[in-house]
């Protein structure tokens, strides 16, 4: 793996106190590279940032519309969601139109990303169970998908059952990489997570996004999920975070989800684009300001929607301004340059 | 600033999905590198590793010493602690052999680290206050030292204080570094950080916690403040943290503490060593684990003490093993040349 440029620079006082490298391809539906910083071909684990694509055998199989989910249960089985009433009330309709419990959520257990509903818990003298857990949503929708199927549902976490294959199939095709063994992990909620080129993610949001490049059943189940998504933002993450404040800002210009470990994706439907970012050290901090300096040159509006993640301002405990996270001088010429490729095409393009 | 070396690799399935470079000086007290891995001369911020230096004036002003401060209330001057009863009371008893309230606290306000503090106070239906903040010890500490002064206490955290002039000073003369205001940030709780060479912060290390080229009230503030901290480890940092582990399976082997933004430091007084990392992205997970590499190899007893942290084992909420962090090539080969060196060191020298 090529040495990665450094993308986001963590400013106190005069000087630069940390550093985020990172790699980013903005892609269109046909592949072609409109930006490639560092290694965008190196295979990366894009953990949550796929689950929309996760979710599509549970369309593509029948067993949504058997079970008529509607979009906040399609948007939850989305969603790395904060653990709100909103969120568990999504996850516990999609598990009881499918006759499912709680107890077979195999995603285990961690207190609510929400500071809110953790604190609930807490004063009630509870704790959290698998339904908390971020990824119960898309859970609940490989279960959903199983029992329609008339699969085994215990073990549908599992690499070998056929709900997985199904989803490194679905994953493999829309991003047009061959997937096997070799390429997985396992992820925090204990499902496989397969490695792709960042090129390849990025093509296959730009694809999900605009419906390009899919066909028949794939592309509707694609238009209906980020459809859900981009309706529901608050279900799809929560109150305050990136992809909440993105989707519920720019409605339908921009469908984003962030991974694990540094990992954001994006479809510009509009634009027929799609974005890809993995930052080297895996955190949040470097993904989202990437994500947001390229969403303001690219998405009209996205400048006001995500200002405060642009303005960077790190603030102390007395709420003093002590610093600011700002793009590198690489990744800002980047963003200008891009912006510019968008408007000339746009304006070349016939009408 | 050149480019730091890959030092620590995040492994999930078969790959490395995160990666985290950074610098490392292993230094003796006359600043003699023993090991160099990046730049380990351009300053960096050492944040909360250096309250050990920060609370010094305290000692030397005379302060300790007339409002009769035990080693409970020292070791709590150099603490970034977890909000936990013993570490409150501790703050508590600072402020009040000093005569200060906790109103005069300007660190800010953050929920304890402690999560079991955290749920205690939600469950009473409070919210958490200065006292809470991991700094409240070092604060207490330098209202103190400001009190004793006949200074006013109020503003003791701005640059201008002669509190903070002290601590200037201090830093400056044991790391033999000249500092001004160029090299000043503000830290998360408000007082100056001064940006240091790691190879300066390590021999600085190496000086408090051997007493090596330190005389007189320096020296005797050294050992004292160090003793302290070695003696309730559980006061530095809390229940299950880096310092707290190290130093209470350690002893007197090693005074080790952390800081924001990823950098860590230790002294190994019988070695007459300090050793000093900054990760260029903040993490805490890569300076713990670079910490904890080179203390297993210099230290006896450390791989024992360290055990869980040198696995690395990265487990997820369903308590399946996914991962691992482990030290690179490049870090794990020169952990080893340093273990020889030493002991070649040790055989040559005169007994």
């Amino acid at each position: 793996m090529q040495d990665n440029p450094i993308l986001v620079e963590v400013i106190r006082g005069l000087l630069v106190e940390s550093r985020h490298r990172g790699a980013v391809a903005v892609c269109d539906a046909e592949g072609m590279l409109l930006l490639a910083l560092g290694d965008v071909e190196t295979p990366v684990f894009p953990r949550s940032a796929v689950k929309a694509m996760q979710a599509m055998p549970l369309i593509e199989s029948g067993a949504a519309d058997a079970f008529g989910l509607d979009d906040i249960e399609l948007a939850i089985a989305c969603a790395s969601h904060s653990g709100d009433k909103a969120h568990l009330a999504a996850v516990r309709g999609l598990l009881a139109k499918a006759g499912l419990k709680e107890a077979q959520l195999a995603c285990g257990v961690h207190w609510p990303m929400s500071e809110r509903a953790s604190q609930e818990l807490i004063r009630a003298g509870k704790s959290p169970s698998a339904i908390h857990n971020n990824c119960s949503g898309k859970h609940a929708g490989m279960l959903a998908t199983a029992v329609y199927r008339r699969l085994d549902p215990a073990g549908y976490e599992r690499p070998e059952h056929a709900v997985q294959e199904d989803i490194r199939r679905v994953l493999s095709e829309i991003c047009g990489v061959p997937l096997d063994r070799h390429d997985m992990g396992i992820d925090g909620c204990s499902v496989p997570t397969f490695a792709l080129p960042l090129a390849a993610l990025a093509t296959s949001f730009a694809r999900i996004g605009s419906g390009k490049g899919l066909t028949g059943a794939r592309k509707d189940a694609a238009e209906r999920l980020v459809s859900a998504c981009v309706a529901s933002p608050t279900l799809v993450a929560g109150e305050g975070r990136f992809d909440t404040v993105a989707m519920r800002g720019l409605g339908t210009k921009v469908f984003s989800k962030g991974g694990a470990e540094g990992v954001h994706c994006a479809s510009l439907p509009a634009l027929g684009l799609g974005i890809a970012v993995k930052i080297d050290d895996g955190t949040k901090r470097g993904a989202e300001h990437v994500l947001a300096r390229l969403l303001s040159e690219l998405v009209p509006g996205a400048d006001q929607v995500l200002q405060s993640r642009l303005d960077g301002e790190l603030r102390n405990w007395l709420g003093l301004k002590v610093g600011r996270v700002r793009p590198s001088a690489l990744l800002e010429n980047a963003a200008k340059r891009l912006s510019q490729q968008k408007d000339s095409s746009a304006a070349s393009s016939p009408r």
